[in-house]
């Protein structure tokens, strides 16, 4: 009876791309993939969960660093094939670098220049 | 020799999907996709050029409306597989509904809402 979902073109792997956006900075934290239980339990636990493409299984964010993302919206776009998330950050961290964003390489001068801080020791993030 | 192109893992298609940020709002506009052609393009022309999968050709943002995007910055995620760009978006416009985000449709109760107005009709967009 989940009409809302079935309105989503999932592509041929049965996945939508996510874009992951704090709600109180609007800094883009990172890009990810849902299948349709991902967002069925993103929506009903209010707790980001992705689907892992490289592990071909269901992650929830933080679930290992305690960096999870708390849900404050859930929005999708004209073509019905992107999801647009906006979160609560846990921990200010939503990188595996150990960084505040996942995209923290800026294209300088034909170069990918660093202009993001490592916040905490991805050692200690994951021990 | 534009080595930060080889630093970019392209998928099995050969594209890299793009977010695409309203530089000055820092508003979410769209999510497009690009292959090494449309993000060389975009670097060295400074203005928005994507892959449009279901024409199979480049496409140039505005190139019939005239909601050109002009390129601020060009960033990179850390798994070197999903571009963040950020742009000035001319007219204000970046939906081919005539909205200013693509992303104008947020989930509430289980249905998903429409936040956005129409700013102009599509019918005098692209006339």
């Amino acid at each position: 009876m989940a009409s809302w979902l079935d309105e989503i073109k999932w592509n041929k792997d049965g996945l939508i791309p996510v874009i992951v956006q704090e709600s109180n900075s609007l800094k883009i934290l990172m890009h990810a993939w849902m299948n349709r239980e991902a967002l069925v339990k993103t929506h009903e636990d209010g707790v980001a969960v992705y689907w892992s493409r490289s592990r071909q299984s269901l992650w929830t964010k933080g679930e290992t660093s305690g960096h999870i993302q708390k849900v404050e919206s859930i929005s999708l776009d004209c073509d019905a094939d992107t999801i647009l998330l906006t979160v609560k950050q846990e921990g200010g961290i939503a990188c595996h670098t150990g960084r505040h964003s996942c995209f923290y390489r800026r294209l300088v001068d034909e170069k990918w220049d660093i202009t993001e801080a490592i916040i905490k020791d991805p050692k200690e993030i994951y021990q």
